[in-house]
């Protein structure tokens, strides 16, 4: 948690200058993969079954609005580019958590139901999806919680860290 | 809470199902609205100064989804219609209060921040906004919880409660 402002918003309401900077399904989306560690454009593209000019335009929105951060890095032929969640960023979890819970309870897939599980890796238990683990009766930090997706892989997975 | 599943939503992942059905900056913005008891196609589209073929809009896809019902009411003059939030909907309280929690951290208005208060009705103490109470060291049913939002009243109002 830090005091990071986003910048560009205004209404009295804090709802209302959330939703003016996130109130978009595909940023939710890439939101939600930056959480769980992606950080190329490809790899956004490919997991995302997204259209460039798209996920150009939400990624800029995103970088303009401080969630995430766009950093240069060399692979093996030439130069590309990283995005990685900021504080403010990475505070959106447990909106992201919020949307599981009730996409949990009030949607359900085609398929097979696999729910998503959130494990706190201190005690090793199952914890409501949220930040609080009943378990240690406390919140949970956000580098003990794992997100266990099983449509994707069967081991839990740590969060991405803020870059700070 | 209710086991109301929202229709027409595909993916396995329980956040992008949620993502697919509100992710969308006006559909917060009436939800939000909704929560705070707003029923009136004219009242919504007042305080939203939204225009009314976006209102009509995102008002039948929230109905199609589930989130909100219409029901028709009988005025002075002639029949008109109201839109009150299902369980579903009501069930959105998380997300709501996740998004006004970062927003009150990480953006700013332009004019004087006052921020928005959730009070346990029961206690009479402030909440950190969420659903649970540290005074009352419990989760807060949705009938004890007012909002105060010092930019539109000086009193804590309650919710609407959903349709059953």
């Amino acid at each position: 948690m830090s005091d990071q402002i986003v910048p560009g918003v205004d209404a009295p309401c804090p709802i209302g200058r959330a939703a003016e900077t996130i109130g978009d399904r595909w940023m939710l989306l890439i939101l939600r993969h930056a959480t769980a560690g992606v950080t190329r454009f490809d790899d956004f593209r490919q997991q995302l079954g997204i259209a460039d000019n798209i996920l150009s335009n939400r990624l800029g929105r995103l970088v303009q609005s401080g969630l995430l951060v766009k950093a240069a890095y060399r692979d093996e032929r030439r130069t590309r580019h990283e995005y990685r969640l900021t504080t403010a960023g990475a505070d959106l979890l447990p909106v992201l958590h919020a949307l599981a819970a009730w996409g949990q309870q009030h949607t359900r897939p085609s398929g097979p139901d696999q729910p998503m599980r959130v494990i706190h890796s201190v005690c090793g238990q199952d914890m409501p999806i949220g930040e609080f683990c009943p378990h240690c009766d406390r919140v949970a930090a956000r580098d003990e919680i794992r997100w266990l997706r099983p449509w994707r892989s069967g081991s839990a997975e740590p969060l991405a860290e803020p870059v700070t």
